[in-house]
């Protein structure tokens, strides 16, 4: 240990930020062997003193390290150096030979927990003792039989849980045969574009948009039709006169990704009117309707339904956590047999230790009581960033929008300031904050008023009114430099 | 209870089989309510008793509703309608629609386990405490930073623990970035076909070869290269004749699949010299090298890749259970950076629990004790049904292969049989016989002496003399059946 803090310093002047350089030292020193396998590190306060830095600093770089799987907290016994790592070649390290971060494609779930990281649920809140012991009682009650091979769509008990959980709470019915299990949103997407898309066929996405939705569209060799967003959601009337031809449309009902706003009744009858009529599917991505904190969740897009169009796509990744690796899709009767006969080569990949697990954290009401105690919190957690913010920026430079739920905070930006290179800026400090604009189909000139110009930042994660406060500190010196200086 | 077995009557002239009949009615039992939830049902030894059938059959009921969800084992407490089923409409459920049996696509991995199912390794003999201690304590030791978004790659202990694996046991040296942790051997060939290959391009299969290997290479638009098996494995002269402009070649050298036969070492040199020369790329299937029962497991063909043209593929489902979904790829480093640049779109799917586990369990060294024990336990439950074959069959009829390895069984028939109609009859009678001609890509007249005509049998889960005997005594019905009458 005295080993490590001796030969440790920094340099300010070096082109990788200070969590960067601490992060590869650590790093460096585990892959030498001179940071024994199980061996505790400094604690965050400890090392953040001796080197003379901000906390913030090393808990980034123990939070990356730890991602990476170098290193592995044990609560109150601290964090030690993970038990299963053998030297690693330092030459052969991807990420050495990256040492300065390559800026994060934005389609990127990262690997690190950076602040303002989105997709993150409030990962302190979740209940992880009640679902250690559930998974405990079933790995338990694991018989032989639960060893084979699994069904390819899915448990059987885990779709007849989510659909009497879709019936309660998101106002549509129904059969455990039109569910399928798969891990997470981009295996949904992957599932349906290979049973029902073929190359050069058409799909509606919002603009500015969800980037995954939008990468596995042109991988899949779509014609990508970026529809726009107002505060009315995807304005469809432009699409139906623009594409009526589209195959898909794909939509976030409950809070567009990325602006927050809900699409208006008359829109979703318009939506489904078109998909009826061109005999169009509808993707209704409800990745986080479970938290709106002003009122009840609205009914899904899917509770109005009534000819069969919509397709709805859930995750477990916001509501629970991401590791877990679940979420699912409901398909139309009429599409069932079509998506079943792709399962062979897209079979659900969630182990069904996993799927029975989430089963009885349905089941026993864990998943209600998590969710209604999130809803609080972030309506909580979003009023501490929302108020740092207000302190901080004057509305030319920085203006936070109306939200009524979801997880993270869109804001805009003055337009003398380019919110791509802000974030691109936030991301080189360590702030995992994400531009408006890196979210587009269809990039717009500067001078364009319709080019959407913010910041998106997740909040759940965001603990005190204090924490909000230093975070937001940071970013204003990123903005502050990128409004003076040439763009870095 | 007693409302369930009094209702219960079977009709030995209905187009079902028994078996499929008790589980149709067990499940409509549950289905409308009549067996509650949590409720035990009858012992397999009393309901074999009082409907007058065999033992199997029931097994082969229980072990079906088991595996889509309805029964979930409870050990010495017995068989249990599962805890959170709720009630399901009849007339939609997948099984009412189609109440006899589809023949089953060889490319699907079954839902039940019947006899004889292959792919599946000896489940009684998995050390499911081991197993289940280590999730355990890996559930507990969650911390924060476990639940958020695992690393797309895999998580970077597995990945070193199998690099260290893979050198000791299969005589290759890799660094842990070279290896991508994936779903499963199906998600592996996702992973490579999504980053590596364009609709179009060439591909060498053996013909007879793995079903799910044609069926990926098939809807990825690829040129399929049927190449021919003998004795010495895929014919690398002929190939190189026929096709010699392929992108990739996939081979399983340790054990052919489904022949059983072994690469020979001029033919591995053969093949590793075409793909240097044409710079294309060979996919090394090692789905089951660790089950050579003469001698030591081959070293594999990836440790002859002096110019790094080989892929290797590995999975946990045969050296430890198929249901915990996982395998893994190694990747020349000149191909490092093209398979991460697509694992946004393919992230490892695999919950980062389940790949700390994993770790654990190798590096304990359980892996290894397991699959040696395997190794003998295998050898003689293979003994099991070869000599029950050999004592039931005459060699115009039947006649069991040599075979130095593998879990599955591979019998020549006499060619006045059709293996096709055969295994399709199996299955009708609740075996999950195969036939090898439903492996072959290039389907052959009756009368080509090339043509294969032979069955495959999973033996790992057949666990006495006693059981192969009443197995293959099945099996002689059906075969006399085949013989006697028209095809069914």
């Amino acid at each position: 240990m005295s080993r490590f803090s001796l030969s440790f310093h920094l340099d300010p002047q070096h082109n990788a930020p200070l969590y960067r350089q601490i992060y590869q030292r650590v790093k460096t020193a585990i892959m030498e062997g001179k940071l024994e396998t199980g061996s505790r590190v400094p604690s965050v306060r400890t090392l953040a003193s001796e080197l003379g830095v901000a906390r913030a600093t090393v808990e980034n770089a123990y939070g990356l390290l730890t991602a990476e799987g170098f290193l592995q907290s044990r609560g109150q016994a601290g964090t030690v150096v993970s038990a299963s790592l053998g030297p690693i070649p330092a030459s052969l390290s991807a990420a050495d030979r990256n040492p300065v971060p390559k800026p994060i494609n934005p389609m990127l779930p990262s690997l690190s927990s950076l602040p303002f990281q989105l997709g993150l649920p409030a990962l302190d809140a979740f209940p992880r003792a009640i679902w250690s012991r559930i998974v405990a009682r079933q790995i338990r009650h694991t018989s032989i039989n639960d060893l084979g091979h699994p069904p390819l769509t899915g448990v059987a008990a885990l779709r007849s849980a989510i659909a009497r959980y879709l019936q309660l709470s998101r106002g549509f019915t129904c059969q455990p045969e039109q569910i399928f299990i798969c891990a997470g949103y981009a295996a949904v997407l992957d599932l349906l574009i290979g049973s029902l898309f073929k190359p050069g066929e058409g799909v509606w996405l919002e603009d500015p948009g969800y980037p995954v939705t939008q990468a596995f569209f042109r991988a899949a060799g779509a014609v990508l039709m970026p529809v726009n967003v107002d505060e009315e959601g995807m304005n469809v009337s432009q699409a139906v006169v623009e594409f009526p031809q589209a195959r898909f449309a794909v939509v976030t009902p409950a809070h567009q990704s990325p602006t927050g706003v809900t699409l208006s009744l008359s829109r979703r009858m318009a939506l489904l009117e078109w998909a009826t009529r061109q005999q169009s599917w509808i993707i209704e991505d409800d990745y986080d309707s479970e938290f709106r904190y002003h009122g009840q969740p609205l009914p899904s897009l899917k509770s109005l339904d009534t000819q069969g169009r919509v397709i709805y796509a859930g995750t477990f990744s916001k509501t629970m956590f991401p590791a877990l690796r679940c979420g699912y899709v409901v398909v139309p009767e009429s599409l069932v047999e079509k998506v079943e006969a792709y399962c062979p080569l897209r079979s659900c990949a969630t182990p069904p230790l996993l799927q029975t697990s989430i089963t009885e954290f349905l089941e026993q009401g864990h998943f209600y009581r998590h969710t209604k105690r999130m809803r609080q919190l972030y309506a909580e957690r979003r009023g501490f960033l929302a108020q740092a913010l207000t302190a901080a920026f004057s509305a030319e430079v920085l203006q936070v929008t109306e939200q009524i739920g979801g997880i993270q905070l869109c804001v805009r930006l003055g337009q003398h300031l380019d919110d791509a290179d802000i974030a691109r800026r936030a991301r080189e400090n360590g702030l995992a904050v994400q531009a408006v604009s890196d979210w587009q189909i269809h990039r717009r000139e500067a001078a364009d008023p319709l080019r959407p110009n913010g910041l998106l930042m997740g909040f759940p994660n965001i603990v005190s009114a204090q924490q909000a406060q230093a975070l937001v500190e940071r970013l204003a010196v990123v903005i502050s430099a990128a409004s003076a200086g040439p763009p870095a």
